[in-house]
């Protein structure tokens, strides 16, 4: 099993604080910095690179599971109490979770007392900062490791609390989750050792001597870190804070959506148990359960101790903690409403082929999913001859239906919709405006209790937005339109357009105002590109331009993609850059005489 | 004069935004490069490093003002309306500077409706964005060189506004402010350079073919960044987020304190003067001026434009800004309460010289001037044998006396006291304690008008605080402590503490709760050493340690210290970091098939 293979090699000379052969973490450090190194590499070239495999087969050999053993595993922690080892402070052990495949988990948590475990938590900060940035990046690539060693069962986990397809919620659960947490250990790593460790500071004073100093600097975490899981992607949205915090010496407290725990406890575990391997205290990460529907994570967020907050979310919950939360550093990625703009296509299959699949992928419960697909009412121009607004529209369907024609496949990207709100919104679309594209129900064939839906396509009108568009004083006077909230879930609007300058303006509209993760655009004129561009650019929004093969705007790389911009209302902040961990720490300063 | 020599190889060949010699800023980038590269060079290495001579005497050649021409350029502003160069919107000019010295300012400024000239400073981002970081760099580092061939000018307009003497307005306004400037310049090239121009991402797909991206990155500036500048530094605070938001791609509005504007103005003036050469909009840069008392930073800094401010000032503005101005990152410095801790020393003599300079320096009116001496009430041991507490204190007065026994050297260390507040401060001083050192009222031989004063100590008991220090909870019961709040001016606390212990423990608490830009400590015991150094790195404050000779606590040298830590309540940033340009900027992504 992965506990005695990830650990066997470390049983020895740990006696003290982070003195494994004498210094610290120093066997993890030379397992790990070629791989440091090579991280460091990729951000810096942004060409392709991961170190985590993403075929299910890769696995099975060298210590990790095997896909049987991950089943296994998984269903082993299935209703039994779930002990990240011996945190301090439980009050009671919490069991929230409830599989959108209608699978029992009943997996119990520990529900903590704040003035109990994060007190020790904090205990273990002098000697986590003392290890240094190379040790603590070490220690954070060993979780990593451990991690990817346990990829199925992890895919397990994600897919029986997201309600992601099996394959999905391994990669994405898996190879992509690791990518972004070590992309992130790799700029946490980089931001600290841009500063030496000691100056020799030597200034002359013409004929007299020179002044001199001995400088000592220090990267000093700014303090206890809190990271408030989401539902729908608990790994990939929750690795970069994570580990971002924690190797920039900071402990992590991780509070996870009450449906999504298992994921994070696992990681909770695993982190724990390095750390104490290495002879650190393993508090320095921790789990916060919670009871359902009590939210803890308002009463945490203004502990005085927190000074950072990951969070990924919905919007009015992520502006109560920016607002709120004001001891803290606090990174939200919230709700955006994305755009595709599409003008004309020298491939208008494989335009249609790309956008029926990322309306598909994971019911269209992605933040990156695009939700309103601008189109000009006079229709558009393709290698298969000018298409009419409704050609346009109706062609799309086609392909939605297509792809998802055969239910083994439809299973295979829909996965199952993730709770009640998303089931609603979808029942509700036809209200919005003229159905395009119908939902059909499917019945999963392993998981009866599963809700599986299929997109619905909805026409609107978008004159009326365009006229609307009168500049911030027209605010108050503008007609509520529908498409420009947030419709989380496989619900997307064709938006007729009076013409492409509309959409354009739409676009930057939409953006400015409501934000988006990403922006897709279809174009064969350089000067609608530019305008695209253009209105990206001034927006701050990441754009995916005439994707018509096995690429989707939802999806972005670690180490290449920027994961939403951080510079519109979506996110403040873009996983991963330089501004994702530069505030994590400090660098304290001392300086003597030399 | 200045503007001929700085213009005068810049008159050809500079016909479209940004397109000089091809490129944007080309011939800027020629010159310029080789010091960006130093500059690059000294931040990571963060040896002695300085471009600007310190000495008033290495000016006057290679097209820079000599003493007098500096002079002449000063009195030939006064008493004149100080256009920065035909900005839109002004509605009035205001004229608000009183020198501290008593010299006649009577400048006029320009006051802006922003409802005109924010629009108008939007207008250039574009071509300024698409320039690219290392134009923007070359571009900054010009106006930077064009300041420096002006330091004589500029010294006299430090002084006459901040009320520093004039080789300190010299040093700390000129080279110093000019060295922070470039710090910044650089700090922000090499955080926009960490991601490239673009990369051709391959991702192998098996026996298929491979998906092939090719990517664009492109910095773009987060929106307008508006500069809230301070009395006493005008220059040195403002130029780190000044050339930090300019150098990302943003436009910098200059909103200066009604009685520091000249030195901001003259700024203004040459960055558009550089600007509109290389062809970029003058209006990315434009100054803010305000009637006496009008406060329109208030209204500035809610501006839905704004999306950057920096401010050196007020805890309680500082407060506000963070609170109020949430659509801006905010960057703040405010007040703290800076302790030195007095434990033992090899060179008694030395340390008192030491700490003699550091109260003096411009009457104490500095954010790092030292305000908290700990002292054990059973006395130190030092090179000269035991010192009583009483010993200590009076030594320290007397080394103060002697110090500025000198008129003409007093003079030129203490400048003028820049405000009544810090008048009233001084004479109100003997209210708070048993005065150990009385202040001395100095006639200026030059300007009578000038309110010239010695440092005050005053003795307390530091017993009381140290016990009433119970943690979080005790707060609202502790009784006021006067030397836990800062008095800014040159006004210090001999604090008879009884033990080094209990100093530690009050240096904690005093940067905990009130914040600190430095902390200094003396001792020869390796032990207490590690106990004032781990306080420091606890609670993230800038250390110095043993001072004895010409380096004193309440100076920074750019490229190499950090001014403030950024993790403490004096300031939630810190000179100069990757924190403090990271954010500044977002990174755009275009990706196309390749």
């Amino acid at each position: 099993m992965t506990a005695s293979v990830s650990t066997s090699d470390t049983g020895t000379a740990t006696d003290a604080a982070g003195t494994a052969a004498g210094a610290p973490a120093a066997r993890l450090v030379e397992r790990h910095r070629p791989t440091l190194d090579r991280a460091l590499e990729a951000i810096r070239t942004r060409e392709f690179w991961s170190p985590h495999p993403e075929h299910p087969k890769a696995y099975g050999e060298n210590g990790s599971l095997s896909p049987q053993e991950g089943r296994a595993a998984f269903d082993a922690v299935r209703g039994t109490r779930l002990d990240p080892g011996s945190q301090p402070g439980t009050l009671e052990w919490v069991a929230t979770e409830l599989s959108p495949y209608g699978l029992e988990m009943g997996i119990e948590y520990p529900r903590p007392d704040p003035d109990v475990l994060l007190p020790a938590m904090l205990a273990g900060v002098p000697s986590w900062r003392a290890a240094g940035p190379e040790a603590r990046a070490a220690v954070c690539l060993e979780v990593l490791a451990r991690i990817s060693a346990r990829t199925h069962e992890f895919a397990h986990a994600v897919m029986h609390t997201s309600g992601q397809a099996f394959t999905m919620a391994f990669q994405a659960g898996g190879p992509h989750a690791q990518d972004r947490g070590m992309e992130a250990v790799a700029y946490a790593y980089a931001e600290q050792v841009r500063t030496p460790d000691a100056a020799d500071w030597t200034k002359p004073q013409g004929k007299r001597d020179p002044l001199r100093l001995d400088k000592r600097f220090t990267a000093v975490g700014r303090g206890l870190s809190l990271l408030i899981g989401c539902n729908t992607f608990p790994t990939w949205n929750g690795y970069p804070g994570f580990f971002a915090s924690l190797a920039t010496g900071n402990p992590v407290l991780v509070k996870p959506h009450p449906r999504a725990v298992l994921p994070l406890a696992l990681t909770v575990r695993i982190a724990r148990e390095v750390l104490a391997e290495e002879g650190f205290s393993p508090d320095l990460v921790a789990l916060a359960a919670e009871r359902d529907g009590e939210g803890i994570a308002k009463e945490l967020a203004v502990r005085p101790e927190v000074r950072i907050i990951d969070y990924t979310g919905s919007t009015a919950f992520g502006d109560w903690l920016e607002t709120h939360a004001r001891q803290a550093r606090v990174f939200t990625e919230k709700a955006g409403v994305n755009t595709v703009l599409i003008h004309s296509t020298d491939d208008y299959r494989g335009m249609l082929g790309n956008l029926a699949f990322s309306l598909s992928l994971y019911s269209g419960q992605m933040c990156t999913t695009p939700q309103n697909l601008l189109i000009p009412r006079d229709g558009i121009s393709t290698d298969a001859g000018e298409k009419s607004f409704a050609e346009v529209v109706d062609d799309l369907g086609a392909a939605v239906g297509s792809l998802l024609g055969d239910d083994t496949r439809a299973h295979a990207l829909l996965g199952a919709v993730v709770n009640s709100g998303v089931r609603e919104r979808i029942e509700s679309a036809p209200s919005l405006g003229e159905v395009a594209l119908h939902t059909r129900e499917l019945e999963h064939p392993e998981f009866p209790g599963a809700t599986v839906r299929t997109p619905v396509i909805v026409k609107v009108d978008g004159t009326q937005s365009v006229t609307a568009d009168g500049g911030a004083d027209a605010e108050a006077e503008r007609p509520e339109v529908p498409y420009l909230a947030e419709h989380f879930g496989p619900i997307s609007f064709a938006v007729a357009v009076p013409s492409t300058a509309d959409a354009v303006a739409l676009l930057r509209r939409t953006v400015r105002e409501r934000g988006a993760m990403t922006v897709a655009g279809y174009t064969t004129s350089p000067e609608v590109e530019r305008q695209i561009e253009d209105a990206c650019l001034d927006e701050r929004a990441q754009l995916s331009l005439n994707l018509t093969g096995g690429v989707y705007v939802n999806q972005t790389a670690a180490f290449s993609d920027f994961h939403g911009s951080g510079g519109n209302p979506a996110a403040n902040a873009a996983l991963c850059d330089g501004a994702f961990v530069a505030d994590r720490f400090r660098t304290v300063e001392v300086r003597r005489p030399a």
